[in-house]
């Protein structure tokens, strides 16, 4: 079938706008109508050419909901009509991973998605007969895309498709690395370093599970306003302060009971390894977690003296914060329309696909929280 | 009174066996006479100079177990006759860190424990009214020495000095690290970087906890039968395999079911931050830990790529393998009397305080798993 989708034919160049070919589900495979995507800073990366997996010609994407139109042989789990938020990671309940209980990281379809492709190798999207490859296995920036049913988790029919696609990564990012990866407890302290589209949701989770102090760091003033919206209790402008940002937020965190100060957990939404060290440095001696979310520059490289995990602080890092896809999905889907957590805020600008090189260029002028491609 | 004491008068010299003058215990001390004392890295690291923190003149040694003789004014824990294993990490449990739950770190004596000094920011030991320091807040490298009520652990009176010595540092360091930092779970897989003193109780903790996998790694091959003196399963050199240690290691821990590979937890036991690396990137994606145990030279970093985090692998430290020392050093005693543990093979060496020097050359030499200086 004919699809409209924004292909990203080269690496640096602007998304092109165009009708693809797009081949039905096949065995264990589901076709979506994409009604709402996201832009993320995960499709820049790619798209700018700054990561090393990047595969070209692709239909980039990952931060969509939709409803499930054909599925293939054998599809059980879901079927015609349902609504569905597409996962690039999968939940398969199978793989020694699923199986572990440790961790998120479904290894079921791993290798073919890296390779852009479904899971029997192959891709269903062309362009004049040329093969265009699938990216994070999802591809959302098309109005169709066919998904492996072990990546889309079933949602509620009366939530709306241009707000939770939002779930599909960036709130599960934030809202789960506080719940899931570091396990924040009430009244904890914390630190949150980059107030953007990932640190805005890691502030909202800490208020949803009753952190006592959560201090954003951003070297941009106007995202104090967009912090204290979501539970933010206190800024810091890193250029604006005297000397170190480290002993700082030790001093912020001290209290008379306790003049060791550090915080409880700090999380890097900025993908940048100086500010991931002192994310880790910023933790309380004997308990203190820092998590990484953040994506690093290929080939960048975080360091630390071992002198500061010998004294009890964890080094960690998430992704998809940690969430199983179909079984957690949903839930953060409930806890949004039960007003538990806040995404309409935070979508800043709307735009159909044709604009949606827009949505890039919002992002890079730090205009925007998130922007939506409606279809 | 006067005590016989092995004194570091400078770094790089060896100790000289002399007599030195100790004063009394005042308000919420101990006088313990110490039977018997382990030779540890620590005291060499110390020693030879590498160590920035440390202090000249100075009584060394931390590895101690002996009886109280005498108790200072307000002394409730502990009374004349008590056996007792000194402290470094003592155990106060009433500041912030004893009563996180989270940690072993007690600070209550920290600052002043650091300037080789009592809490009162005195020293009890002096040398023709000279101050000598006291080392680790222990000073067990003396026939009597003086320790906060804090920093004792009563223990069993039918437990041998001269072997349970040991349970006051490398006993407890490498059990507590498994049982502890790790919280190994039976059926685990892991792997241990350096078999000396440390690593062989790590192994033993593992085997205590019912791991499946004890990898051993070691560049000496006859470590090879004291690793499996104590329970480990396979043996690397790493000098002796085609090219580089970890997917070596990852390649071993791979099965049928899971072709991800990669350990679930790695201990380094060497110090050296290379190596450091390697443990955490030996680990199973999505859940592996690896603690570092080993005290790196001064200065000296650790570094990786933040997507071995992000892609699950944890990063922890462990100082004292994570014991509250009160606590959970009689209990460690208690296990070694109903072997459950083992001491006695690993200490390989006994000496009068007189020869403490070849206990030193020994550690050098490669030739001790332990020596141990009996009073």
């Amino acid at each position: 079938m004919d699809v409209r989708a924004a292909v990203a034919f080269e690496a640096g160049k602007p998304l092109e706008v165009t009708t693809v070919q797009l081949d039905g589900p096949r065995e264990g495979e589901v076709l979506v109508e994409i009604k709402a995507t996201g832009i993320c800073h995960t499709d820049e990366f790619t798209l700018s050419g700054a990561d090393p997996e990047g595969l070209f010609p692709a239909i980039l994407g990952h931060e969509g909901a939709g409803v499930v139109v054909d599925v293939g042989p054998g599809v059980k789990s879901v079927r015609k009509g349902d609504h569905v938020i597409p996962l690039y990671t999968p939940e398969c309940r199978e793989c020694p991973s699923c199986l572990s209980r440790k961790t998120n990281l479904c290894t079921a379809i791993r290798s073919t998605q890296g390779q852009g492709l479904m899971p029997d190798g192959t891709s269903r999207f062309s362009i004049e007969g040329r093969t265009l490859h699938h990216y994070m296995g999802t591809s959302t920036f098309a109005n169709y895309t066919v998904l492996p049913e072990i990546a889309v988790a079933r949602i509620r029919e009366d939530a709306p498709f241009d707000k939770v696609c939002y779930i599909g990564c960036g709130v599960t990012t934030g809202v789960g690395a506080v719940i899931n990866t570091a396990r924040v407890e009430p009244g904890a302290k914390a630190v949150v370093f980059g107030l953007g589209g990932i640190g805005l949701n890691v502030i909202q989770g800490l208020r949803l599970v009753g952190a006592d102090m959560i201090i954003g760091v951003d070297i941009n003033n106007s995202k104090k306003a967009w912090g204290e919206r979501f539970g933010m209790t206190h800024f810091v402008n890193p250029r604006e302060i005297e000397g170190d940002i480290v002993p700082h937020l030790v001093n912020m965190t001290k209290t008379k009971a306790d003049q060791i100060g550090g915080a409880d957990y700090t999380f890097d939404c900025t993908g940048n390894v100086t500010v991931m060290r002192q994310a880790l440095e910023a933790c309380h001696r004997g308990w203190g977690q820092s998590i990484v979310i953040g994506v690093a520059p290929s080939g960048a490289e975080i360091a630390t003296r071992p002198f500061q995990l010998v004294t009890g602080r964890v080094w960690k890092g998430t992704a998809f914060g940690g969430a199983r896809g179909r079984t957690d999905v949903p839930r953060i889907v409930d806890w949004y329309m039960d007003g538990k957590i806040e995404i309409d805020p935070m979508i800043t600008h709307t735009m159909p696909l044709s604009d949606i090189n827009r949505g890039f260029d919002l992002m890079h002028a730090g205009e925007s929280i998130r922007s939506v491609v409606v279809y």
